[in-house]
Formats: C-alpha cells, structure tokens, sequence
C-alpha cells in the first residue's frame, strides 16, 4: 500500500491470475488512512473484481494512549486499540463516501465490527448531525455529504466473528450486522495451541447465539462461499 | 486535578461539608494518565469518604487517530474516541493496581463500561499473560502483578447505561457487569430536546433488556440510591 499503483497491479494478478478469494488490508499505512485519495484506485479494483478486502487492524506500542506519553502502557495498544483502529478505520471509510463512490465495495471488519455496535445510538441518531469544528478542516454536517442515512453504512461492511470468546459482545454484533453480513472467524493460529483455543471458543460462541439455525449455516458456511467465490 | 493537593482538600470539603454525592473525574490530566502517583492521595480520600468518583470521557479533537495527522477527522474523536479514553482509564486502573491498593473504591465508568464489554475475550484469557515489548517500559506477564485475575477487576467498577439507544451493546453490558453493578444515566441534557431524547431512548433500551424486574429496580433506582448514599 506504499506505493498504491503496484498494489492495483498486484490485486489484479493476485485475484484474476492466482485466484485469491480476497484482499488483506491494514487499517492505516504508515500512520495514515485508508481514505487518502492515493488509495482509492486500490479499492476501485477491489470492487471491479468482485472479491472482498479483509480490514486488519495494526497499531504499534509507538501509537500512545495518552497526549501526555510517548508509548502505549500495558499493553492498551493491543487490548483496546486494535478494535479502535478498525472501528476508526470503518469511520474514515464511511464518511470519506468511499461508499457512495464504490457502492459494490465489499469490506470485512475484524472482530464483529469492533466498537461500531457499541457506537449504535450515536451512530443512528447524532453522529450525522455534527460539523468540523476545526477551520483546517472544515466541513458541514456529515450526514450532509453522504446519500443514506449514516448508520445505513456501517451496516454496508461484513463482520467476522473473532471475539476471542465474549458472549454478549458477539451478541451485540450479530444483530448490528445481521447473520447475513456475519462470518466466521477466531483469530488462529494465535493462541497457546496454535489456533485451536480461538476456535473451540468461536464456536461455542456461535453456538449459543440467539439466533435460527439457518441464521449459524450463514454465518459458518454459506455467507463466506458466496463472497469469497467458493461455490 | 492539576493541583492534586488542592484536589483532596476540595474532595474532602464538598463531600463532608456540602454533602456531595460523589466526585467527577475525567479519564485524563492534560492528557497524562489517571495512573500517575500525584493523582493517588486523591483516589485513596474518595474512597476513604466511601463516595464514588464518576470517571467522564475527554477527548479533545486535536487528539488525532492517526499518527500521520494531527487533529481527529469526522468526529470519530467523539464518536468512538470518547468511550475509547474510557475503556483505556479503565484499563490503566486495573494494570496500575489501583484496586489492589484501595479495594474500596468505587469507580462509576460511562457509557456500560465502554468497549470492556466487547475485550472481555481477551481481558479474560489473554491480556493478563502479555508483557511489555518495550525496554523503557519494562514489566512481566500483567497478570503476575495483580492479586486477582485480570477480568476480575474490570468487574469491579460499576457502569451507567447511556448509550444513546444502542439496545445490544446495552445488553452486553448489562451481562458483563451485572444488574448489581449497572446504574441509570442518559447523557441528558446534551440532546435537541434538553435530554428528552436520551431519557427516552434509555428507558426504551432498559425496559427491553433481558434482566428481572428487580435488576431493572436496581439499575433505576436501588443501586444508585446505595451508592451515592441516598437512602
């Protein structure tokens, strides 16, 4: 992604000529979001070939928690901020109107949706009403500048699963983004057995979801073969 | 709280003399963490007065969220930024050992704990054995400088339930801290309505839980009538 052109070039023989079911891409480049307009040619090519981008946070211990500090403590960076990188991440998407401009765009967003569930009430109702309130970047309402009701584009990303074991939460993120933009993941292999505990865990998350039985084949299966192009 | 001193005193005179209920803090000094040793005598007379300190999200827009920038875009320093400064005063609570030390003291987090719930995955199995990647920060596993597990203490505080009508996280929140430990707030008055809004979206939310009625008594009224002293 630090040279945007290669990487048009490099999803177009990744996809078309080495069959990748889809793209990875980090929340920020080098500190920078994914809305600069150097990227945009990455995402048109994305959408044109039909297949998704995973949306993977990355934060380093460097990105402090506090104004005050040079470093992330305990370990925040990575307990709490790599759901804030997504979820900021799907901001900058949303309201840059990458949306608006891509509307075919598929985006996978880590950990059902990071802290977007959490944002809800915000979201639906307030978020769409606010102003810049910086001369440098001026800009009215934002809702002003989009062509759907704000909370209408977090609900246009999918969500994967991985949630490490948190019951409610995963609960809380099926119903934002439905069964039918949910899908499986549990973070494997990065645990103490290679992957298996995530996945035990994942799974009897799933399992005990309030949810139909047709709604858990979508979110195992079927969901991520329609998307990934497995049928 | 930038004169900490002065702070105690000023706790001491508004909760014996003035009968305050409690104390507000904000999650930061000036953009210095709640962890820092000058701010302890200040934790350590609230709790000794057996009152709680509300801790308040500030966050202000030139707190960017990315490190190539310098202001925050879009409000996300709002929208997510707020409950994000949250959840890591929370986070620098516990790893501090704060709790240890003063295990009376009752912290009142907004917004259902902010993104705790969604962490709980990996508050509960994998943050406590992480340690620092950092030779100026150095510290072993985090769970080998606390008494009790690591989830144990996120437990600890107890959480309002202003979310602005988000009904699943508000879920997830009500599970993770439990109706003993989850109080009535709103936000109000911050809406077009004066706070008409908020009281009426919370109600709305609250009522809908799956809880008992005697959960829904305490979150309305027992709980804060206990903590705050008001019975």
């Amino acid at each position: 992604m630090n040279n945007p052109d290669e990487a048009v070039i490099e999803v177009e023989r990744a996809i078309v000529e080495l069959g990748a079911c889809g793209v990875q891409i980090h929340s920020n480049v080098d500190g920078k979001a994914l809305d600069a307009p150097e990227y945009f040619p990455v995402f048109e090519r994305i959408s044109q070939l039909g297949r998704p981008a995973f949306l993977h946070p990355a934060r380093p211990m460097q990105h402090a928690d506090y104004l005050a500090e040079d470093v992330s403590m305990y370990e925040i960076f990575w307990g709490l901020g790599w759901a804030y990188e997504t979820s900021a991440a799907m901001a900058r998407i949303v309201f840059s109107g990458l949306f608006d401009k891509l509307p075919d765009l598929k985006l996978i967003a880590h950990h059902w949706g990071a802290y977007i569930p959490h944002a809800e009430g915000r979201l639906a109702k307030h978020w769409g009403a606010r102003a810049s309130q910086s001369a440098d970047h001026a800009y009215g309402p934002l809702q002003d500048n989009l062509k759907h009701p704000v909370i209408d584009y977090f609900k246009m990303f999918y969500a994967d699963t991985a949630m490490f074991g948190a019951q409610a939460a995963s609960q809380a993120g099926l119903d934002f983004f439905g069964a039918k933009s949910s899908m499986f993941a549990s973070d494997c292999p990065f645990d103490a057995e290679g992957g298996r505990i995530f996945m035990r865990d994942t799974i009897a998350v799933i399992d005990s979801l309030r949810c139909s039985d047709a709604d858990r084949e979508a979110m195992y299966s079927t969901n991520a073969r329609a998307l990934l192009g497995l049928n």
